[in-house]
Protein backbone atom coordinates (compact mmCIF):
# COMPACT_ATOMS: atom_id res chain seq x y z
CA UNK A 1 0.00 0.00 0.00
CA UNK A 2 1.84 2.96 -1.03
CA UNK A 3 0.67 6.88 -0.99
CA UNK A 4 -0.92 8.58 -3.17
CA UNK A 5 0.63 11.74 -4.95
CA UNK A 6 -2.05 14.45 -5.26
CA UNK A 7 -1.32 16.76 -7.74
CA UNK A 8 -3.38 19.88 -5.96
CA UNK A 9 -1.97 19.08 -2.53
CA UNK A 10 0.55 22.07 -0.93
CA UNK A 11 2.43 21.46 2.27
CA UNK A 12 4.57 24.14 3.94
CA UNK A 13 6.96 22.92 6.85
CA UNK A 14 9.24 24.75 8.85
CA UNK A 15 10.29 25.27 12.51
CA UNK A 16 8.47 27.72 15.00
CA UNK A 17 8.10 31.50 13.46
CA UNK A 18 10.39 30.09 10.18
CA UNK A 19 7.28 32.45 8.15
CA UNK A 20 4.45 29.57 7.17
CA UNK A 21 1.61 31.49 8.07
CA UNK A 22 2.89 34.65 6.17
CA UNK A 23 3.67 31.79 3.26
CA UNK A 24 0.24 31.08 3.05
CA UNK A 25 -0.98 34.18 2.67
CA UNK A 26 0.97 34.98 -0.17
CA UNK A 27 0.21 31.56 -1.94
CA UNK A 28 -3.60 31.85 -1.41
CA UNK A 29 -3.36 34.50 -3.68
CA UNK A 30 -1.51 33.16 -5.93
CA UNK A 31 -3.56 30.21 -6.44
CA UNK A 32 -6.59 32.14 -6.67
CA UNK A 33 -5.98 34.52 -9.63
CA UNK A 34 -6.05 31.24 -11.44
CA UNK A 35 -9.46 31.35 -10.82
CA UNK A 36 -9.30 27.76 -9.40
CA UNK A 37 -10.88 27.21 -5.56
CA UNK A 38 -8.01 27.17 -2.91
CA UNK A 39 -8.65 26.10 0.38
CA UNK A 40 -5.99 26.58 3.59
CA UNK A 41 -6.19 24.59 6.32
CA UNK A 42 -3.98 23.93 9.11
CA UNK A 43 -2.80 21.36 11.11
CA UNK A 44 -2.84 19.92 13.75
CA UNK A 45 -6.55 21.25 13.24
CA UNK A 46 -8.85 21.55 9.68
CA UNK A 47 -11.80 20.58 11.40
CA UNK A 48 -14.09 21.17 14.61
CA UNK A 49 -12.79 17.57 16.24
CA UNK A 50 -9.15 18.32 14.79
CA UNK A 51 -9.53 21.88 16.31
CA UNK A 52 -10.11 20.40 19.88
CA UNK A 53 -7.15 17.71 19.48
CA UNK A 54 -4.88 20.78 18.60
CA UNK A 55 -6.19 22.09 21.96
CA UNK A 56 -5.72 19.11 23.75
CA UNK A 57 -1.66 18.87 22.19
CA UNK A 58 -1.49 22.59 22.69
CA UNK A 59 -2.69 23.65 26.08
CA UNK A 60 -1.34 23.34 29.44
CA UNK A 61 -3.94 22.57 31.98
CA UNK A 62 -3.22 19.21 31.61
CA UNK A 63 0.06 16.71 32.41
CA UNK A 64 1.28 16.26 28.84
CA UNK A 65 1.57 13.80 26.67
CA UNK A 66 3.55 11.07 26.36
CA UNK A 67 5.61 10.81 23.81
CA UNK A 68 3.53 7.80 22.33
CA UNK A 69 -0.15 9.79 23.00
CA UNK A 70 1.29 13.52 21.26
CA UNK A 71 1.90 10.88 17.99
CA UNK A 72 -1.67 9.20 18.32
CA UNK A 73 -3.28 12.70 18.98
CA UNK A 74 -1.58 13.77 16.03
CA UNK A 75 -2.55 11.66 13.57
CA UNK A 76 -5.96 10.81 15.09
CA UNK A 77 -6.61 14.45 13.89
CA UNK A 78 -4.65 14.21 10.84
CA UNK A 79 -6.56 10.81 9.58
CA UNK A 80 -9.73 13.14 10.78
CA UNK A 81 -8.93 16.26 8.48
CA UNK A 82 -8.21 14.25 5.31
CA UNK A 83 -10.86 12.13 5.70
CA UNK A 84 -13.61 15.62 6.34
CA UNK A 85 -11.51 18.41 4.50
CA UNK A 86 -8.27 17.90 2.39
CA UNK A 87 -10.20 14.59 0.27
CA UNK A 88 -13.43 16.31 -0.30
CA UNK A 89 -11.55 20.05 -1.00
CA UNK A 90 -9.26 18.11 -3.72
CA UNK A 91 -12.15 15.86 -5.49
CA UNK A 92 -13.86 18.82 -6.11
CA UNK A 93 -10.73 20.09 -7.87
CA UNK A 94 -9.65 22.47 -5.18
CA UNK A 95 -6.57 23.31 -4.42
CA UNK A 96 -5.47 22.41 -0.89
CA UNK A 97 -2.52 24.27 1.09
CA UNK A 98 -1.88 22.74 4.26
CA UNK A 99 0.01 24.50 7.27
CA UNK A 100 2.14 21.53 8.44
CA UNK A 101 1.12 17.85 7.27
CA UNK A 102 3.04 14.57 8.07
CA UNK A 103 6.38 15.49 7.27
CA UNK A 104 5.75 17.46 10.86
CA UNK A 105 5.53 14.14 12.48
CA UNK A 106 8.85 12.65 10.97
CA UNK A 107 10.17 15.88 12.44
CA UNK A 108 8.40 17.04 15.88
CA UNK A 109 7.35 13.07 16.90
CA UNK A 110 9.92 11.66 15.16
CA UNK A 111 13.60 13.52 15.56
CA UNK A 112 12.04 15.62 18.67
CA UNK A 113 10.89 13.08 21.08
CA UNK A 114 12.90 10.08 19.13
CA UNK A 115 9.88 7.79 18.45
CA UNK A 116 10.44 4.97 15.92
CA UNK A 117 10.39 6.70 11.82
CA UNK A 118 8.68 3.02 10.89
CA UNK A 119 6.12 3.52 13.27
CA UNK A 120 5.02 7.00 11.67
CA UNK A 121 5.60 5.19 8.48
CA UNK A 122 2.82 2.87 9.79
CA UNK A 123 0.39 5.44 10.71
CA UNK A 124 0.86 7.56 7.86
CA UNK A 125 0.37 4.05 5.02
CA UNK A 126 -2.77 3.09 7.84
CA UNK A 127 -4.65 6.53 8.11
CA UNK A 128 -3.37 9.52 5.31
CA UNK A 129 -3.14 7.54 2.38
CA UNK A 130 -1.83 10.64 0.69
CA UNK A 131 0.60 12.68 0.21
CA UNK A 132 1.70 16.59 -1.10
CA UNK A 133 2.95 16.94 -4.69
CA UNK A 134 5.02 19.68 -3.45
CA UNK A 135 6.26 20.62 0.17
CA UNK A 136 7.69 23.88 0.80
CA UNK A 137 10.28 23.67 3.61
CA UNK A 138 10.99 26.73 5.30
CA UNK A 139 14.38 26.72 6.73
CA UNK A 140 15.54 29.33 9.23
CA UNK A 141 18.05 28.86 12.27
CA UNK A 142 16.34 28.27 15.54
CA UNK A 143 17.15 30.89 17.25
CA UNK A 144 15.63 33.24 14.54
CA UNK A 145 12.64 31.72 14.70
CA UNK A 146 12.25 30.96 17.89
CA UNK A 147 12.88 35.03 18.55
CA UNK A 148 10.08 35.77 15.57
CA UNK A 149 7.42 33.18 17.45
CA UNK A 150 8.09 34.74 20.84
CA UNK A 151 6.93 37.69 19.55
CA UNK A 152 3.93 36.58 19.76
CA UNK A 153 3.11 36.17 23.68
CA UNK A 154 2.83 33.64 25.67
CA UNK A 155 4.73 30.08 24.78
CA UNK A 156 2.14 26.83 23.81
CA UNK A 157 3.23 23.24 25.50
CA UNK A 158 5.49 23.29 22.24
CA UNK A 159 6.91 26.50 22.20
CA UNK A 160 8.11 25.99 25.45
CA UNK A 161 10.38 23.06 24.47
CA UNK A 162 13.87 23.43 25.20
CA UNK A 163 16.33 24.45 22.46
CA UNK A 164 18.00 21.24 21.46
CA UNK A 165 14.59 20.09 20.68
CA UNK A 166 14.36 22.12 17.62
CA UNK A 167 17.65 21.87 16.50
CA UNK A 168 16.25 18.33 16.07
CA UNK A 169 13.77 19.12 14.63
CA UNK A 170 15.06 21.68 12.19
CA UNK A 171 17.85 18.18 11.50
CA UNK A 172 15.18 16.01 10.81
CA UNK A 173 13.07 18.46 8.38
CA UNK A 174 16.48 19.16 6.36
CA UNK A 175 17.50 15.13 6.35
CA UNK A 176 13.63 13.93 5.40
CA UNK A 177 13.86 17.33 2.02
CA UNK A 178 17.18 16.00 0.94
CA UNK A 179 15.88 12.30 0.90
CA UNK A 180 13.03 13.64 -1.26
CA UNK A 181 14.09 16.16 -3.23
CA UNK A 182 11.51 15.81 -6.38
CA UNK A 183 8.64 16.49 -3.72
CA UNK A 184 10.44 19.36 -1.62
CA UNK A 185 11.84 22.91 -2.08
CA UNK A 186 13.39 24.12 0.48
CA UNK A 187 13.67 27.92 1.30
CA UNK A 188 16.00 30.01 2.77
CA UNK A 189 13.45 31.70 5.36
CA UNK A 190 15.90 33.93 7.14
CA UNK A 191 15.65 36.05 3.48
CA UNK A 192 13.36 39.33 4.32
CA UNK A 193 9.56 38.02 4.39
CA UNK A 194 8.90 39.40 0.77
CA UNK A 195 12.08 37.76 -0.60
CA UNK A 196 10.94 34.52 0.85
CA UNK A 197 7.02 34.51 -0.28
CA UNK A 198 8.37 35.59 -3.64
CA UNK A 199 10.12 32.14 -3.92
CA UNK A 200 7.13 30.04 -2.16
CA UNK A 201 4.99 31.88 -5.18
CA UNK A 202 7.67 30.84 -8.26
CA UNK A 203 7.75 27.46 -7.24
CA UNK A 204 4.07 26.87 -7.17
CA UNK A 205 4.01 28.89 -10.42
CA UNK A 206 5.86 25.90 -11.70
CA UNK A 207 3.79 23.13 -10.46
CA UNK A 208 1.14 24.88 -11.94
CA UNK A 209 2.89 25.04 -15.64
CA UNK A 210 3.80 21.80 -15.35
CA UNK A 211 0.39 20.65 -14.27
CA UNK A 212 -1.22 22.84 -16.89
CA UNK B 1 8.12 -7.88 21.49
CA UNK B 2 5.03 -9.45 23.37
CA UNK B 3 3.14 -8.33 25.61
CA UNK B 4 4.49 -8.29 29.50
CA UNK B 5 1.23 -10.01 31.86
CA UNK B 6 0.71 -7.91 35.07
CA UNK B 7 -0.09 -9.98 37.62
CA UNK B 8 -2.11 -7.51 39.40
CA UNK B 9 -3.71 -6.06 36.76
CA UNK B 10 -7.61 -6.67 36.02
CA UNK B 11 -9.56 -5.37 33.31
CA UNK B 12 -13.82 -5.23 33.63
CA UNK B 13 -14.94 -5.73 29.63
CA UNK B 14 -18.41 -5.86 28.22
CA UNK B 15 -20.94 -3.73 26.12
CA UNK B 16 -23.18 -1.23 27.84
CA UNK B 17 -25.13 -1.28 30.66
CA UNK B 18 -23.65 -4.88 31.59
CA UNK B 19 -22.47 -3.80 34.85
CA UNK B 20 -19.23 -3.12 34.83
CA UNK B 21 -19.30 -0.15 37.51
CA UNK B 22 -21.51 -2.44 39.25
CA UNK B 23 -18.76 -5.27 39.92
CA UNK B 24 -15.97 -2.41 40.04
CA UNK B 25 -17.55 -1.56 42.95
CA UNK B 26 -17.48 -5.01 44.86
CA UNK B 27 -13.78 -5.96 43.44
CA UNK B 28 -12.78 -2.78 45.07
CA UNK B 29 -13.96 -3.90 48.21
CA UNK B 30 -12.48 -7.44 47.99
CA UNK B 31 -9.40 -6.62 47.12
CA UNK B 32 -9.40 -3.77 49.78
CA UNK B 33 -9.82 -6.65 52.25
CA UNK B 34 -6.50 -7.93 51.88
CA UNK B 35 -4.73 -4.92 53.01
CA UNK B 36 -3.21 -4.12 49.40
CA UNK B 37 -3.80 -0.70 48.04
CA UNK B 38 -6.39 -0.95 45.30
CA UNK B 39 -6.96 1.80 42.26
CA UNK B 40 -9.77 1.84 40.40
CA UNK B 41 -9.60 3.21 36.82
CA UNK B 42 -11.37 3.65 33.77
CA UNK B 43 -11.07 4.07 30.03
CA UNK B 44 -11.38 5.95 27.92
CA UNK B 45 -9.71 7.74 31.24
CA UNK B 46 -7.80 7.42 33.25
CA UNK B 47 -5.68 10.69 33.47
CA UNK B 48 -6.64 14.36 33.31
CA UNK B 49 -5.39 14.40 29.59
CA UNK B 50 -7.49 10.98 28.99
CA UNK B 51 -10.71 11.94 30.68
CA UNK B 52 -10.22 15.18 28.15
CA UNK B 53 -10.00 12.65 24.69
CA UNK B 54 -12.66 10.61 26.65
CA UNK B 55 -14.78 14.32 26.23
CA UNK B 56 -13.79 14.22 22.56
CA UNK B 57 -14.80 10.36 21.91
CA UNK B 58 -18.37 10.84 23.94
CA UNK B 59 -19.43 14.02 23.07
CA UNK B 60 -21.67 15.57 20.15
CA UNK B 61 -20.47 18.77 19.85
CA UNK B 62 -18.51 18.22 16.89
CA UNK B 63 -18.78 16.44 14.11
CA UNK B 64 -18.28 12.45 14.38
CA UNK B 65 -14.73 11.08 14.29
CA UNK B 66 -13.95 8.32 11.51
CA UNK B 67 -13.02 5.27 12.75
CA UNK B 68 -9.40 5.91 12.16
CA UNK B 69 -9.54 8.50 13.91
CA UNK B 70 -11.60 7.34 17.17
CA UNK B 71 -9.50 4.48 17.09
CA UNK B 72 -5.80 6.97 17.55
CA UNK B 73 -7.75 8.86 20.42
CA UNK B 74 -8.70 5.69 22.28
CA UNK B 75 -4.99 4.44 22.07
CA UNK B 76 -3.61 7.92 22.53
CA UNK B 77 -5.91 8.24 26.15
CA UNK B 78 -4.71 4.51 26.45
CA UNK B 79 -1.10 5.16 26.22
CA UNK B 80 -1.04 8.19 28.70
CA UNK B 81 -3.28 5.86 30.81
CA UNK B 82 -0.83 3.14 30.87
CA UNK B 83 2.08 5.30 31.62
CA UNK B 84 0.87 7.97 34.25
CA UNK B 85 -1.48 5.54 36.23
CA UNK B 86 -1.67 2.04 35.38
CA UNK B 87 2.13 1.34 35.51
CA UNK B 88 3.22 4.12 38.56
CA UNK B 89 0.48 1.91 40.18
CA UNK B 90 1.78 -1.34 39.89
CA UNK B 91 5.00 -0.74 40.33
CA UNK B 92 3.95 0.48 43.75
CA UNK B 93 2.54 -2.70 44.47
CA UNK B 94 -1.09 -1.84 44.10
CA UNK B 95 -3.79 -4.04 42.39
CA UNK B 96 -5.47 -1.76 39.77
CA UNK B 97 -8.56 -2.67 38.46
CA UNK B 98 -9.68 -1.08 35.03
CA UNK B 99 -13.41 -0.47 33.65
CA UNK B 100 -12.26 -1.34 29.97
CA UNK B 101 -8.73 -1.50 28.50
CA UNK B 102 -7.48 -2.95 25.32
CA UNK B 103 -9.75 -5.54 24.47
CA UNK B 104 -12.72 -3.12 24.39
CA UNK B 105 -10.67 -1.63 20.93
CA UNK B 106 -10.74 -5.03 19.48
CA UNK B 107 -14.62 -5.33 20.09
CA UNK B 108 -15.60 -1.66 19.55
CA UNK B 109 -12.98 -0.07 17.10
CA UNK B 110 -12.16 -3.92 15.37
CA UNK B 111 -15.86 -5.65 15.29
CA UNK B 112 -17.83 -2.47 15.94
CA UNK B 113 -16.07 -0.05 13.16
CA UNK B 114 -14.43 -2.98 11.45
CA UNK B 115 -10.70 -1.71 11.85
CA UNK B 116 -8.09 -4.22 10.82
CA UNK B 117 -7.05 -6.11 13.91
CA UNK B 118 -3.72 -6.43 13.18
CA UNK B 119 -3.49 -2.31 12.87
CA UNK B 120 -5.00 -2.67 17.04
CA UNK B 121 -2.23 -5.40 17.33
CA UNK B 122 0.34 -3.54 16.09
CA UNK B 123 -0.87 -0.41 18.56
CA UNK B 124 -1.31 -2.65 21.30
CA UNK B 125 2.24 -3.71 21.48
CA UNK B 126 3.99 -0.59 20.36
CA UNK B 127 2.05 1.93 23.27
CA UNK B 128 0.24 -0.66 25.56
CA UNK B 129 3.08 -3.23 26.04
CA UNK B 130 1.05 -4.51 29.04
CA UNK B 131 -1.99 -7.01 29.77
CA UNK B 132 -3.84 -8.00 32.33
CA UNK B 133 -3.48 -10.90 34.58
CA UNK B 134 -7.26 -11.47 34.50
CA UNK B 135 -10.41 -10.29 32.04
CA UNK B 136 -13.55 -10.39 33.44
CA UNK B 137 -16.13 -10.17 30.77
CA UNK B 138 -19.76 -9.58 31.76
CA UNK B 139 -21.57 -11.00 28.43
CA UNK B 140 -25.30 -9.82 28.52
CA UNK B 141 -27.65 -10.09 25.38
CA UNK B 142 -27.40 -6.09 23.68
CA UNK B 143 -31.08 -5.49 24.26
CA UNK B 144 -30.93 -5.68 28.10
CA UNK B 145 -27.86 -3.87 28.63
CA UNK B 146 -29.13 -1.10 26.49
CA UNK B 147 -32.30 -1.01 28.39
CA UNK B 148 -30.25 -0.91 31.84
CA UNK B 149 -28.00 1.84 30.67
CA UNK B 150 -30.22 3.67 28.84
CA UNK B 151 -32.42 4.13 32.35
CA UNK B 152 -29.47 6.37 32.84
CA UNK B 153 -30.17 9.90 30.57
CA UNK B 154 -29.40 11.08 27.39
CA UNK B 155 -26.88 8.67 25.06
CA UNK B 156 -23.43 9.59 24.64
CA UNK B 157 -21.96 9.35 20.70
CA UNK B 158 -21.33 5.31 21.52
CA UNK B 159 -24.61 4.73 23.16
CA UNK B 160 -26.29 6.47 20.15
CA UNK B 161 -24.83 3.63 17.90
CA UNK B 162 -27.64 0.84 16.49
CA UNK B 163 -28.24 -2.29 17.86
CA UNK B 164 -26.45 -4.02 14.77
CA UNK B 165 -23.24 -2.37 15.90
CA UNK B 166 -23.83 -3.52 19.28
CA UNK B 167 -24.49 -7.25 18.32
CA UNK B 168 -20.72 -7.26 16.38
CA UNK B 169 -19.54 -5.27 19.84
CA UNK B 170 -20.84 -8.50 21.67
CA UNK B 171 -19.62 -11.24 19.13
CA UNK B 172 -16.41 -9.74 19.02
CA UNK B 173 -16.01 -9.37 22.91
CA UNK B 174 -16.38 -13.35 23.32
CA UNK B 175 -14.88 -14.63 20.20
CA UNK B 176 -11.88 -12.75 21.92
CA UNK B 177 -12.54 -14.53 24.96
CA UNK B 178 -12.99 -18.07 23.55
CA UNK B 179 -9.22 -17.05 22.40
CA UNK B 180 -7.87 -16.52 25.10
CA UNK B 181 -9.56 -19.09 28.11
CA UNK B 182 -6.56 -18.87 30.32
CA UNK B 183 -6.90 -14.96 30.52
CA UNK B 184 -10.76 -14.61 30.17
CA UNK B 185 -13.33 -15.42 32.65
CA UNK B 186 -17.30 -14.73 31.28
CA UNK B 187 -19.90 -14.02 33.39
CA UNK B 188 -23.97 -14.45 32.31
CA UNK B 189 -24.10 -10.80 33.23
CA UNK B 190 -28.34 -11.32 32.84
CA UNK B 191 -27.90 -12.48 36.41
CA UNK B 192 -28.95 -10.33 39.43
CA UNK B 193 -26.77 -7.54 40.45
CA UNK B 194 -25.58 -9.76 43.17
CA UNK B 195 -25.12 -13.07 41.71
CA UNK B 196 -22.72 -11.38 39.04
CA UNK B 197 -20.60 -9.52 41.54
CA UNK B 198 -20.22 -12.89 43.54
CA UNK B 199 -19.19 -14.48 40.71
CA UNK B 200 -16.46 -11.75 39.93
CA UNK B 201 -15.41 -11.62 43.38
CA UNK B 202 -14.69 -15.35 43.30
CA UNK B 203 -12.89 -15.16 40.20
CA UNK B 204 -10.78 -12.61 41.96
CA UNK B 205 -10.34 -14.37 45.14
CA UNK B 206 -8.77 -17.49 43.16
CA UNK B 207 -6.51 -15.45 41.78
CA UNK B 208 -5.38 -13.77 44.77
CA UNK B 209 -4.35 -17.60 45.85
CA UNK B 210 -3.09 -18.50 42.77
CA UNK B 211 -0.47 -15.95 43.45
CA UNK B 212 -0.33 -16.27 47.27
N1 LIG C 1 11.05 36.11 6.50
C1 LIG C 1 10.71 36.79 7.60
N2 LIG C 1 11.51 37.71 8.14
C2 LIG C 1 11.18 38.36 9.27
N3 LIG C 1 10.03 38.15 9.95
C3 LIG C 1 9.18 37.23 9.46
C4 LIG C 1 9.47 36.52 8.26
N4 LIG C 1 8.42 35.65 8.02
C5 LIG C 1 7.53 35.84 9.02
N5 LIG C 1 8.00 36.81 9.87
C6 LIG C 1 7.34 37.27 11.10
O1 LIG C 1 7.66 36.31 12.09
C7 LIG C 1 6.52 36.01 12.88
C8 LIG C 1 6.21 34.53 12.70
O2 LIG C 1 5.80 34.29 11.33
P1 LIG C 1 4.67 33.22 11.00
O3 LIG C 1 3.56 33.32 12.00
O4 LIG C 1 4.35 33.30 9.56
O5 LIG C 1 5.51 31.89 11.29
P2 LIG C 1 4.97 30.42 11.39
O6 LIG C 1 5.98 29.54 10.74
O7 LIG C 1 3.58 30.34 10.88
O8 LIG C 1 5.00 30.20 12.95
P3 LIG C 1 4.26 29.03 13.79
O9 LIG C 1 5.04 27.79 13.54
O10 LIG C 1 4.42 29.49 15.21
O11 LIG C 1 2.87 29.01 13.29
C9 LIG C 1 5.41 36.91 12.39
O12 LIG C 1 5.41 38.05 13.23
C10 LIG C 1 5.83 37.26 10.98
O13 LIG C 1 5.36 38.56 10.58
N1 LIG D 1 -26.92 -7.72 36.90
C1 LIG D 1 -27.73 -6.66 36.85
N2 LIG D 1 -29.06 -6.77 36.78
C2 LIG D 1 -29.87 -5.72 36.71
N3 LIG D 1 -29.43 -4.45 36.69
C3 LIG D 1 -28.10 -4.25 36.75
C4 LIG D 1 -27.17 -5.33 36.82
N4 LIG D 1 -25.92 -4.82 36.87
C5 LIG D 1 -26.07 -3.47 36.81
N5 LIG D 1 -27.37 -3.13 36.76
C6 LIG D 1 -27.93 -1.78 36.64
O1 LIG D 1 -27.84 -1.43 35.26
C7 LIG D 1 -27.38 -0.10 35.11
C8 LIG D 1 -26.05 -0.13 34.34
O2 LIG D 1 -25.06 -0.78 35.15
P1 LIG D 1 -23.54 -0.27 35.14
O3 LIG D 1 -23.50 1.20 35.14
O4 LIG D 1 -22.81 -1.01 36.21
O5 LIG D 1 -23.14 -0.86 33.70
P2 LIG D 1 -21.82 -0.52 32.89
O6 LIG D 1 -21.41 -1.79 32.24
O7 LIG D 1 -20.84 0.15 33.76
O8 LIG D 1 -22.40 0.47 31.81
P3 LIG D 1 -21.56 1.47 30.85
O9 LIG D 1 -20.92 0.61 29.80
O10 LIG D 1 -22.60 2.36 30.28
O11 LIG D 1 -20.56 2.16 31.74
C9 LIG D 1 -27.27 0.47 36.50
O12 LIG D 1 -28.47 1.16 36.77
C10 LIG D 1 -27.11 -0.76 37.38
O13 LIG D 1 -27.62 -0.54 38.67
MG1 LIG E 1 1.83 29.73 11.83
MG1 LIG F 1 -19.93 1.97 33.60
Amino acid sequence: MSLQVQPRLITLEGGEGAGKSTVLAALREALAATGAEVLCTREPGGTPLAEQIRGLLLDTHHEPATPEAELLLVFAGRAQHVSETVLPALRRGAWVVSDRFTDASYAYQGEGRGLDPEFIAELERRVVGIEPALTLLLDVPVAIGLQRARGRGAADRIEAEREDFFERVRAGYRARAQSQPQRFHVIDASQPADVVAAEAVARVRRLLEAGA
